[in-house]
């Protein structure tokens, strides 16, 4: 308890974040590790992601084996890691952006004129 | 403090994602967002990402204006959001498959041949 | 007919690449067409088409207003005419090297065995 | 001479279209190729290209060794072939779209205003 006080729980994410900026120090890799670079290397792991369900049909999207699960979820933990890399070299704090998002999100498509109309993804 | 001890401090993805769902059920959006759409959504968020450094130099991207890097939040936040709920909807635990992913990077690339050689950013 | 003899029909590609070169030159803008901000423009423009098609389903798909078909259109013409210019800084024959990949795909998916099992589709 | 004026040389574009769409039919693939998936394709295929340069400095992205210029060569094709069989399905003349979209480019990006500027690209 007294440990628990004085060492408050950690953030994963800021966690992950450390250890990303250790792992990339030690191989001496933060010279490929512009802005430009990264958001590249995002786009390359989302569209890695993508190939797994681009023949799928959405009824087969939703039930994937145990195998397939896990190769998504690798290509996801990439996805996570170099949006972290990048928000860590922009000096961007990710979860309030996404916090600040939710929050534009849910003025931009109020629940009254959203339900049903549902404009967003039809009309895009 | 006893408030404290009583309710743990949440984690802010777990918040996200709950945020998220309650979002998408409001709106009768879930219909919309079958694995295989939310793994479409996070590969063009992060296209809409890149779209800000595409022509810049890598020393351009180190140098962005407050106004470019709040727009480059923006776009990082949707892609965490779209991220998180395609994990939610799969049932990956997206932290612990980042932290299983950094294990596996550290046996990929051990500090001393990753050093100097950069293989991996020169051969691939 | 002599006219005909004389000047060959030319090949709309080969066309629109010169196109492309005197429109980049004449405003200056070969600085940034390096094949990598190239690749990352054709990147960006392809999820700019898929956007299109996100939350869609496959029936929708098939069946786009006119309105959409031409948005559509725009956004394959800019994947187009990115690719042109990448593979004119890149010296790369695109219509050889397409019609060689074409050769490839017909030895490494035999009608035989491919029909009916599909596994490249379900096996990715 | 007489045979070339019967047979008046064709579109290659317009081949690879042809054999494409033979190549699917004689593996019953068309199933799998709704102009949603077609799309998904495309965004992955270019996404394999950009892997290419993701690391690259733009002046190594200028000087691919032969072996290099091959594999993107070989990506290149199936953004190509990809896009072919999008605009198949969708009734789309990618050729006059691409006409058009250069029309439409020199109107949006006069010589004289877009020359020294650059607007389009750093401002994006």
């Amino acid at each position: 308890m007294q440990a628990l006080e004085n060492h408050p729980p950690t953030d994963p994410l800021q966690d992950l974040t450390m250890a990303l900026r250790q792992f990339a120090q030690a191989r001496d890799w933060e010279q490929f590790h512009t802005p430009k670079n990264l958001a590249c290397a995002l786009s390359v792991e989302a569209a890695e992601l993508l190939e797994h369900f681009q023949w799928l049909t959405d009824a087969q999207s939703q039930a994937l084996t145990s195998d397939k699960k896990n190769q998504v979820a690798a290509e996801a933990a990439d996805v996570l890691l170099y949006l972290l890399q990048l928000c860590d070299r922009l000096g961007i704090d990710l979860v309030a952006a996404a916090q600040q998002k939710m929050l534009r999100n849910a003025e931009k498509y109020p629940v009254a004129s959203a339900r049903g109309s549902a404009k967003k993804y039809t009309e895009i």
